[in-house]
């Protein structure tokens, strides 16, 4: 594709950078800021650079944050006993979402990927351990929230052999099974053979 | 969608007014720029405020320029008699991509509709008579390449109309019909009843 100005493909190159943004979207959201106000584009250029440049993570569960602790991490009435791990920020915004957590949450940053070169020591691991172990821990439970995904059973593997030396913390991790109002025969096998193994015993 | 950060959460708010990125894909493109190097965002910050702010248009055709006159314009080996009428700059980059056409442009920036106020004060309509009518005038064939929506149509219909006036120029308009390689039977019923109308003799 060629352009008839440097400006407008150098915008449509940084835009088709970001993921799952091909040139043709790109060229459509280009135009669509040359139309719309320039507050437009401001707002949004202004938004994006605060975000990347102010950003904080906080210091007790590397979720992101405005200040030194995230509001989960400073919130009193929240079950601190407990700590979601999960890789992502994006899961810490999915579960709080439900509204169904009240505990606290450990944000790894990824997970174990031999291939990507991401081992152990690039994750948010040692610090989870030291939370654990810490002498004010309140840690009760572990839930290790991560995608069932070969890197991230993986990743949970390392995370329960780690945390198996501390005997006095329980390690669970979420349910898998059938997805609510999901239909059996729709299930994966793998899916299905976990949610009978590990079927739930209904209060009686 | 709550986010535990005030700045993420404007980032996500700017992105998502763009056409097409929901708020779940704004969270996305939003947590890779946070992953990546900071160079990422401020990169993509800087282009779209340098093309918003510094884009110029072509003073002859209203093409998008870094200059007074675009690229097109003020190429001598081009064919100035021949002028091209596109709604929008993206129509120029497409048929520019074809490579099939030496003549130049007009962009109207836009189609008349009655519904969304625009009439046709508000495109570069009496650019384009002025064009057509100069002393200088070299336009001998002026080409509707707009797209056959209503309002597209509505705008043909108005051009035409105006271009009337000067019976020197030749007025036409892009051909329609079946794509090259699409099958018959999967044409939409107007296509095909205009391909075959406005059926085209082959030479002999
Ligand atoms: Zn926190
Ligand atoms: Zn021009």
């Amino acid at each position: 594709m060629e352009f008839p100005s440097k400006l407008i493909e150098n915008a449509v190159g940084e835009l088709a950078k970001l993921p799952g943004i091909g040139r043709k979207t790109a060229l459509r959201l280009a135009l669509h800021l040359l139309k719309a106000d320039t507050d437009t584009t401001s707002n949004l250029a202004e938004a994006l650079a605060k975000m990347r440049f102010d950003i904080r993570y906080c210091q007790t569960c590397h979720n992101i944050s405005d200040t030194e602790q995230c509001s989960i991490c400073a919130n009193k009435l929240r079950d601190h006993s407990t700590v979601c791990v999960v890789c992502d920020i994006r899961d810490v915004i999915a579960i709080e979402n439900t509204g169904q957590y009240q505990g606290v949450y450990h944000v790894l940053g990824g997970v174990i990927s031999p291939i990507e070169g991401i081992g152990p020591a690039d994750l948010h691991i040692e610090p989870l351990l030291n939370r654990v172990q810490a002498e004010d821990s309140e840690v009760k439970e572990v839930i290790l929230a991560i995608s069932p995904t070969m890197e991230g059973d993986t990743t949970a593997f390392y995370l329960t052999r780690r945390l198996r030396e501390f005997p006095e913390v329980h390690i669970s991790s979420i349910a898998r099974g059938i997805p609510v109002g999901g239909e059996l025969e729709y299930a994966d096998e793998i899916t299905l053979g976990r949610s009978i193994v590990e079927r739930q015993r209904q209060a009686r």
